[in-house]
């Protein structure tokens, strides 16, 4: 079971921003920017592009929303998306707030948040559905 | 009319990748790696999550065979994804070949591809599709 699966399932706690029956979106513990999220699909695939149509389909769409509030509470110019996927085996995607391309450079040090300070993005955020 | 208008036009020259009524995609002339390639909306709008649903629900499923097309015909791990979208005041994603984190950072220098090194791409990726 991936590290996705056991977040899923709450046998590792997160900051969980939405969920559906398909997908489940949380705070990345280790964020580029404040408000970067996770969202994965419940289901186990490795490779975002070996994902069934059906799932792909309604991807952005359960996405929109939570960029859209992210875009509303955290300072930036627009969110981004990455999709990368070479260190957890579970097809993921992040949603970044951005004001500049560096913000979505992934070779670049994490912020280090405190359990107080995600939990008021993760407020905020939620807030802002 | 943004360049990409311009571009699925036709007034500016592109190396095309595939097309349907949506969406149009082709080779970016500043590619971070070989294979990187950019998906466009016909419709010209700014941020990627201002797109309509019906819109968003048929973008993934378009963009993944030509993902599946790269991935066969250009060494790398996996194909990963980018919507950043500072720039062009058009929404879009790019589909790059990555074998580390870092060929998805755009603060690194592009590539400069002969217009040969381009058709080279291009002709293989439409090969593989």
């Amino acid at each position: 079971m991936t590290i996705f699966s056991k977040i899923i399932k709450g046998d590792i706690p997160s900051y969980r921003i939405a969920e559906n029956e398909l997908f489940y979106a949380f705070l990345d513990i280790f964020p580029l920017v404040k408000g970067h999220t996770l969202i994965v699909p419940k289901v186990e695939i490795d490779k975002f592009f070996d994902l069934e149509d059906d799932l792909l389909r309604e991807w952005l769409v359960f996405a929109k929303p939570i960029a859209q509030a992210i875009e509303r509470v955290i300072p930036c110019n627009r969110v981004g998306i990455s999709v990368v996927g070479l260190e957890v085996p579970h097809a993921h995607m992040h949603l970044v707030p951005v004001n500049s391309a560096d913000d979505l450079n992934f070779t670049r040090p994490k912020l280090k948040l405190s359990p107080e300070e995600f939990r008021e993005v993760q407020e905020s955020i939620v807030a802002g559905l």
